[in-house]
């Protein structure tokens, strides 16, 4: 069990690096191994930044394969993820996919938590009418913004706007909220059931290939 | 995280009735109360024993309820599912639809292990076209068949056949597969993921509910 971790976020600090790892480690025991795609200091946020990345996904999915069972793009964007798996012959699972997958199994309508001006693709399409925005919500426009105070009383607020308006589960459309812990923070707060992605992305992967080890850890 | 954990077939065995639950201890650490509808030893394995659980399961749902942070309904048909929300404060997770969400995160054909003469709703609906069957598939006609070595075999020269034509990835489509640990014998013998339909259902509850408590366990 063996996880090989596509950042879709370019950073030299060791701890950011290592945060959705850290989480997937915690959580289920898998040991994790993060690396990061170049030159995108601030991730992915619209189309020109998915195009870019895309590439680079595939890129460095191929360096790490040989050293991993299975894959996570860790980005609710899942850049490069049809083209990832063809590429290698292992698992490759999307933190949107995953993200998606796991909310559509609760009922009610789903608040997306996110950057504003961006919903993630796989998240969008897979949601249809259930999903649930909030207009005034756009203010963060990169994912690093929740690593700063003002980016998390922004997504606090627009939580709670969410659950105002209706919202039955929240998913975490960006991992940059992943990064910070936010998904315990706002069940707490809130109490309804919060998707965090790059969780999500995890769990698949125990439904599927690592459910027995687990209990080993 | 205490899962009240709903058996869709009845029984007085005990360690039968704790199959699921013990492999929701195991993989994730829950504390599991599982108990069974009346009259129905088959369990659900076509429209009439879906239309007659359905009802039962939702009493037993709002036994359970008070006593529980979450309910899991543990078979792939899902009965009584959108009843069962409405009528409790908690999450409801049905094996069904979770398995089918987890099969949907991975890529390629996803092939479907069950009882061949009976599809489960959600599971059909879920895959649509990228649903594999196998036509000679069919001898089992009731979950309690896979405890029996007969059940066993067929079942694993089916998996095999479903990956012989072309599946990428299995779907157990009957929770009596859950209850003898099919899935870790299939993952060893056809070395492609293998959703386990209970286990991916309380896999969606750690991706939303109880992340962070896994880890103190």
């Amino acid at each position: 069990m063996r996880v090989g971790l596509i950042r879709v976020m370019t950073t030299s600090d060791r701890r950011l690096l290592h945060a959705h790892g850290k989480l997937l480690q915690e959580a289920f025991g898998f040991t994790v191994t993060s690396r990061c795609i170049p030159d995108q200091p601030s991730g992915v946020y619209d189309q020109a930044s998915l195009e870019s990345a895309a590439p680079k996904v595939v890129q460095l999915a191929q360096e790490m394969a040989g050293e991993a069972d299975a894959l996570i793009i860790s980005c609710t964007s899942d850049p490069g993820l049809a083209a990832t798996r063809a590429a290698v012959a292992i698992p490759v699972i999307g933190a949107g996919a995953a993200a998606a997958a796991a909310a559509l199994t609760f009922g009610g309508r789903i608040g997306v938590l996110g950057l504003g001006a961006h919903v993630p693709g796989p998240i969008a399409e897979s949601l249809g009418d259930r999903m649930l925005l909030i207009d005034g919500e756009g203010r963060l426009e990169t994912p690093d913004a929740f690593l700063m105070p003002a980016g998390i009383f922004d997504a606090l607020a627009a939580a709670h706007m969410l659950v105002d308006a209706g919202a039955d589960v929240i998913v975490q459309a960006s991992t940059g909220l992943s990064s910070i812990g936010m998904a315990d923070v706002l069940r707490r707060r809130l109490g309804v059931p919060v998707i965090d992605a790059v969780t999500a992305a995890g769990s698949m992967l125990v439904s599927a290939v690592f459910a027995r080890e687990v209990q080993k850890v």
